[in-house]
């Protein structure tokens, strides 16, 4: 399973693990795959640089990525108004039967109060905020690998990103999208199938990735979207694929920051509870089915608002929930992101031993098939 | 690619061909698959026996399947009323709103009228409509395998299939329909993941297919639902498949009957043009996205009905998109049922034709598979 961009990254396998935990990033990384460091949520640049120092600080010689989203053409781009002044204007374009129909849920699921009173983060979702954190990123060494989680990067920042010596690449589902990172001169692409959690498209993995490795040729091609194990590892690379992204494997590790409670949604979740909602962003994100994806498809209650105000509206109950997630009924409208291979993850693993199952597995899925072949 | 199911049937390659023509039937089972003929719209006991007949005389020593509805709990079943008054009341259940909007649709798009004033025929679909035609396929010593397109058959029914010394197998896409097929002592299941055309589940094959070998093992499980190309069928045998089972790859082949109006419709088909939609049949059904599965999402029209009475309320434009299928704008309301991997599918080959790239491709992956591996 080495392929070319182990080499060109120097990792022993092609494992990239997604995660919002610092932790996760650096085990996997030492266990020979690498960590890559998703800052969507990550609320200020001065939080970004705490997590990124104990990164470089604790990885050792490895390397890492950095996954952020670069927004081509978000909300209040270029309207020259600040990160913050851009957010004061999104909190004013949200209805208030959104706001009480929102803390009306919250209410009824004891989800405890915010310690104080300041208003949710709204994460790392525009320019403003976005820039100064990926020039942080591009100073580290140690930070190789730079992916935009949301459409082509704009150009001026695929070139300050190449010229500092580091690749980079971003997720799409689409053979449309999948030209457009080729032609804009990205270095790689994720091949995101509907079965992934958070933001997904429709076409499934089996489809989806063989269709983008022949769209993009020769250009590697990481395959994301229903990694559990590694006999689903192998089909990807059979496919063609350059190496796996994988998330939800990494939900429940033993060096998941997670709470309890939500670490047991998680464990105890069938394939089929993964599902996709516009509830949490305004676009369609796959999540556990739970009350609060539910109550978003009931014609009696308000529709989900459009991207970004939906995050928005939703930034108090994902800190609330993930603070609290194990007070009163928090796990019924938490923000549960998965993909479909959750199915698969039922019991706590260390990220070392999570790299070398998949290892194993593949190993042995190989062999199997040599098996079947005619001597 | 030989596995133990290929030892059981006598076939050289486990390639199942899902097919509504007899003509694909017989040629993939004579290049070492497969055929298995789908019955769900044959319409009398007499059309399927001229069928069958031609299958038994034009395919030599090879074997072949068929595939058919067998109702564990259909409308009508065990009221003692006979087909023909089953179709009858279920034809009286059907609002007058439905039927005119049909009617509106098809009139808008220019379908020619049915040459006679019969009544559009159901299929079959009804345990009094299915029993004789399973009776007759089981008279032919070369038909081998039973599948049930949808759910666990009854407990007589599999008997009878195994007392006669055939195999008999179901479609599911859940874990726990899986296990219920295993509990009824079927012999095969066929995992059919989201990708697939036709009625599907939602759970993409990559997580599909694992789940489900690992769920009834050592059962042997075929693997369908985005199988276009070699390296898909590797990657569905790297996961622990006993077999594939393909649909769309046999609708644009030389051998099949469909008029070239509807082969151009899924030549030039995107993977994103496959949708799922419950205009057709009631339930989720994989289809072309055209103007008839658009019209029925729009709030202003009607709602389909549940199954089967939108499969009956679908029955006259069904045979007259068939027959008409290039007249004026027949294939923006035509029942173009099909999987994501259409998108693939871009020229007209030979049924043996896509035998053997199947075969060829499967053996480069793999042979690149292992060239990632060291030595």
């Amino acid at each position: 399973m080495y392929t070319e961009l182990c080499k060109k990254l120097d990792i022993d396998v092609p494992i990239f693990a997604f995660t919002h935990c610092r932790d996760v990033v650096v085990e996997v990384s030492k266990a020979g795959g690498i960590g890559v460091f998703g800052a969507a949520f990550v609320n200020s640049l001065e939080e970004l640089k705490e997590e990124l120092d104990w990164i470089d600080a604790h990885i050792g010689d490895h390397i890492y990525g950095f996954d952020i989203v670069i927004p081509n053409n978000a909300v209040g781009q270029g309207s020259g108004m600040s990160a913050a002044e851009q957010e004061n204007k999104l909190w004013e374009m949200i209805p208030q039967e959104h706001t009480d129909f929102t803390n009306k849920m919250i209410d009824e699921h004891g989800v405890p109060q915010w310690h104080d009173d300041s208003r949710p983060p709204m994460g790392a979702w525009t320019m403003e905020q976005v820039m100064p954190m990926l020039e942080d990123a591009l100073k580290r060494p140690k930070c190789k690998v730079i992916v935009n989680a949301l459409g082509t990067p704009p150009d001026h920042v695929t070139k300050m990103v190449q010229d500092s010596g580091r690749l980079i690449g971003a997720l799409t589902g689409t053979k449309k999208h999948a030209k457009a990172h080729k032609e804009a001169g990205l270095d790689f692409i994720v091949a995101n199938g509907s079965e992934g959690g958070g933001h997904c498209g429709e076409i499934g993995s089996i489809v989806c990735w063989p269709e983008l490795v022949d769209a993009v040729a020769p250009m590697p091609v990481i395959a994301a979207g229903g990694i559990g194990n590694g006999r689903q590892m192998l089909a990807a690379m059979g496919m063609g694929a350059a190496g796996v992204w994988t998330g939800s494997l990494w939900l429940t590790v033993e060096e998941a920051h997670a709470q309890m409670a939500q670490k047991e949604s998680y464990l105890k979740a069938e394939s089929t509870d993964a599902v996709t909602t516009k509830s949490w962003t305004g676009k369609n994100c796959r999540l556990l089915r739970n009350d609060w994806s539910e109550a978003w498809k009931d014609p009696a209650n308000p529709d989900p608002l459009p991207f970004p105000l939906q995050l928005l509206l939703t930034s108090d109950l994902r800190r609330r929930s993930a603070m609290y997630a194990s007070a009163g009924d928090t796990q019924k409208i938490a923000d549960n992101g998965c993909g479909q291979v959750i199915g698969q993850i039922n019991e706590i693993e260390s990220c070392r031993g999570v790299v070398s199952r998949l290892i194993g597995e593949y190993v042995d899925a190989l062999e199997a098939l040599n098996g079947l072949m005619p001597e």
